[in-house]
């Protein structure tokens, strides 16, 4: 418009992840920022965020040194992909590459070798960074990605290559020794991609959600606003940690941004402790050593660091915010925790690679503050509250929304600044979830009264039994919390009258006795009595087996089941009951 | 790009102050949202969120009605002007307006008619929305505005309307009433101008800073996000209000944005109360009533409650946040504050029309938790940290930041996503304000070692004693916190030797005594000795007065004093001190 105008400074002034780094490095640049313990060796690293820029810098500088050129809205710039834990060359990896305009992709190691493999063809990373106890894994797959990715970085804390059959592998520390300590990050455009993130189902290839500068930005932002307005019940001590919070990043780097925590802790110049990956001593360790106060952990590693024998030698008090989500947590599970980390609180949430993946969490709505601790549990994990910012609407076959009571069930649709608008070079995927201006999750939910979004099942999992749809997340998450349960899952089988019946296929925790009558027992119990469910959504047939099938990334594979169906009912005990 | 993509609802989402509106009649549509205490008639005015959102989608029909345009990008929407106080209906024009498109124009009704008159021409109102006591003063400017407005809306508790030579004026109550309930919220662009905010200086016409809604947005939850991570010295109790937190708006809707106040506290969910315009009787009642929690004050008001007769009869013990900013505080009065009001906390904060106006504000660094309630008190002073998500620096003349040496004056230069892009109609007056990519504030402050940014002086009132600048804003602040003063304003008189010498020009409080040498004595105490000023920046003329000059909007006019100086150099006492 007018040449005395900067819009690139006022009304368009970019929303960038360089803002995030830039923070600590001004107003902190002397205090230890990242603090990385090797899980292996036990040996640690600290940096300070003056010594952690200088590094970030570095490494941009070697990036444009190997010709990784930068990209711009509607076109990508060269990706960069790792092969990385949670350590501080990965943390720098997430901003050297973005903030200088390449495309960080963060290989999900878990994912079946032909899946890694593919992810980096798909993706075309020009370059891999991979840590040292992964390089076999690179080792493994390295003849289907040689003619793709040009160069191959070792990150290690030992000096020096290994005996390798990769042949152009450089060393991290080499590469960035050298370089200056300063870069003159550029205002990049905010719609300049800054992610590439796959995302994997039980069929098909992975698919690539891209996100922008702006849309991380954004759920950071949106994701820290959101906890100011965090109402505190009653019976809780209220904490205002501040930037004084130390976070340890339990949840690895390659799942979807590590849950959002490299960008919201660097902005908030809190400490940031990265534990490689997770092992029950170095958690405890770093907790008392650091002085950790915020954890996020799953069920499974929960019930891990109460089975450490050495668990009580340490001191962890300093955790007053431990989140655990990711899945139901048995009720003697809960209890146990509730004593060993007095200020553990489960909570809910849902969220998904496409969504970036905050969406859905765990929120005590303003008049709920004087609830008892036993009412405000339930409304923990009960599935939660939109994300501050984010569109989330359960819609009927219609496309329209259902009412909020509790029980009518519809698939959740998304849109707002950070759902990603498209799966890269794949317009038929993209052109499968968004239509009507929504994102498709493919999930199930209903709305209670106040309005929470209560995951109910996968699309394509859902039992439509008569007129009904079972929801066989809501059974799942049930099921587990009985204490015999080790993991349960719920899928449809065909029935002449209904279409299809409910059959529960349950694993039962080591040295654990219990009956398949048990199971619906315990629905019965806490299910139907407190009327989650209803009584005709009780399974008509349980399994017990030492082991469910699962997917590469750990998922249950419901596909498996339906496909070896008749293995299963073959040993299934039939558990329909009759009104009483 | 692609048809099967929605980038405006993924990577473009519009941020809108819709999304505001939209989020607490979505989940506390039947709790009481906004209160409104007539401060003429005492009485109240209480809605529920789905009344208050109800009146806001009549209120956007009506605009409609009255052929109120919306705009987009690169053209203003029609120009709606306000005079009116902190009302519901003042509330109602903050959403309605911005959200159906067009451009609110707060007038501020303190400006001198002139001035009032000259900025509804130069907006060019299609239409001005008054409080009933407010309408003598739009009918002392009616002739001149006549030709440009259209349509005059009479808003007031009372039905009927006053008899009046305004021949056009419709009733606010009877234009909504029968409009529908429900509006269809279009999704703006992001860049459409929401709000077009006068400013004043001194000298010359008034200025328009327009603001488009991602800006305001942007602005208000980057604010939120700051709260996230404040950090909460260890002897203040932790409260976390979220949004159970009660705020009472005082700062006048009519002053850019009300600092931000409409925004931050509806997409919260908090209970808005507005008290009309300030009065100690109605200050009281509401903090009692309506058990508010969150307040900002300046000193005067502070002063004011001190001497109400009735301050003991009311309970005011629901206060647990109240910021006094705005200006010194003298030191008495802070005494005297901390006992009436145990929550009170005196906070510094720097901001102007231009920046929405949140730029700079008070902040306790993380390491700083632990000092006492003296060393806090002296950083919640000191002018502050820049606005998360701002970038602000000092300027020497070269353009170079000034080092964080506590001494080195600069400017005060700013960019960032809510900083104005230009004055309405006005590229001269842009360009002397946007140039090399900087917003200049022409305000002079020195950066402290922990980087808080200390105003010092108004560029155009800085005092250049032979090569140093003498800032005076940082003087006057000092002299104000003596008991004895009432007001102080130090000016530049000529010097044959030096250029220009300080003159400190000073009023008392009522019913005090106090010497040109007491002023000296009280600057060096407290200045010269504990290390915020240098001795030679000492007033060299003291001038005690009864009043001290102002302009309309309440400044100190220091343009005065300079054209009127043989007046005051004629009971000036010289205060020249000998070295000891």
């Amino acid at each position: 418009m007018d040449a005395q105008t900067f819009p690139e400074f006022s009304t368009n002034y970019p929303l960038l992840l360089t803002t995030f780094m830039k923070r600590p490095v001004r107003y902190y640049p002397d205090q230890i920022g990242v603090v990385y313990r090797n899980h292996v060796s036990g040996e640690y690293q600290r940096f300070t965020w003056r010594e952690w820029h200088q590094r970030v810098s570095r490494l941009a500088h070697a990036l444009q040194q190997l010709g990784i050129a930068g990209g711009q809205p509607g076109r990508l710039g060269d990706r960069v992909g790792t092969m990385s834990y949670n350590t501080h060359r990965h943390l720098e990896l997430y901003y050297a590459v973005p903030c200088s305009g390449a495309v960080l992709h963060p290989i999900n190691i878990r994912l079946s070798e032909e899946h890694i493999a593919y992810t980096i063809e798909h993706a075309h990373d020009s370059v891999i960074f991979v840590d040292d106890v992964v390089l076999p894994l690179l080792e493994n797959i390295y003849d289907r990605i040689k003619d793709t990715v040009k160069t191959f970085v070792y990150m290690s804390d030992k000096p020096g290559l290994p005996d390798t059959r990769i042949p152009n592998l450089i060393e991290y520390e080499k590469l960035i020794a050298d370089q200056p300590a300063a870069f003159d990050w550029p205002y990049l455009h905010e719609d300049t991609i800054a992610t590439l993130c796959y995302t994997t189902g039980t069929t098909g290839q992975p698919k690539g959600a891209t996100f922008s500068h702006r849309q991380l930005y954004l759920m950071t932002l949106h994701g820290m606003a959101r906890q100011s307005i965090a109402n505190t019940p009653d019976f809780v001590q209220a904490e205002r940690l501040g930037e004084n919070a130390v976070p340890m990043l339990n949840t690895p780097l390659f799942h979807i941004h590590g849950w959002g925590s490299p960008f919201s802790t660097v902005f908030s110049a809190q400490k940031v402790v990265l534990p490689g990956t997770f092992t029950v001593r170095g958690f405890c360790e770093l907790v008392e050593r650091e002085k950790v106060t915020s954890v996020g952990i799953v069920p499974t590693i929960a019930a891990m660091l109460l089975e450490f024998k050495d668990f009580d030698q340490y001191d962890l008090s300093s955790l007053v915010n431990v989140g655990v989500g990711g899945g139901a947590l048995p009720l003697g599970l809960k209890t146990k925790l509730e004593k060993a980390l007095p200020n553990f609180r489960a909570s809910s949430g849902y969220g998904m690679t496409e969504t970036a993946p905050v969406a859905i969490g765990a929120f005590v709505k303003k008049h709920m503050v004087g609830w008892s601790k036993e009412a405000i549990d339930e409304v923990m994990v009960k599935t939660g509250l939109p994300s501050l910012g984010l569109e989330v609407e359960v819609m009927d076959e219609h496309g329209k929304p259902v009412p909020w009571d509790n029980q009518t069930v519809g698939e959740i649709v998304i849109r707002g600044p950070w759902v990603t608008r498209e799966y890269y070079q794949s317009p038929d995927k993209t052109a499968e979830v968004w239509y009507d201006g929504w994102f498709h999750t493919g999930d199930i939910a209903k709305v209670d009264a106040e309005g929470f979004v209560v995951i109910a099942d996968r699309l394509k999992d859902v039992i439509r039994s008569g007129a009904e749809m079972v929801p066989t997340v809501l059974l799942e998450n049930l099921i587990a919390m009985a204490d015999f349960v080790l993991e349960a899952m719920v899928v449809g089988v065909p029935d002449p009258v209904w279409g299809e019946k409910p059959m529960a296929v349950v694993s039962l925790r080591p040295g654990m006795q219990a009956t398949e009558d048990d199971v619906i027992d315990f629905l019965e119990e806490h299910g139907v009595q407190t009327g989650k469910i209803t009584k005709w959504m009780l399974p008509k047939l349980v399994a017990i087996t030492p082991d469910l099938p699962k997917t590469s990334v750990g998922k249950f594979n419901k596909k498996a089941v339906r496909e070896n169906l008749a293995h299963y009912l073959a040993f299934a005990r039939d558990t329909a009951r009759q009104p009483a």
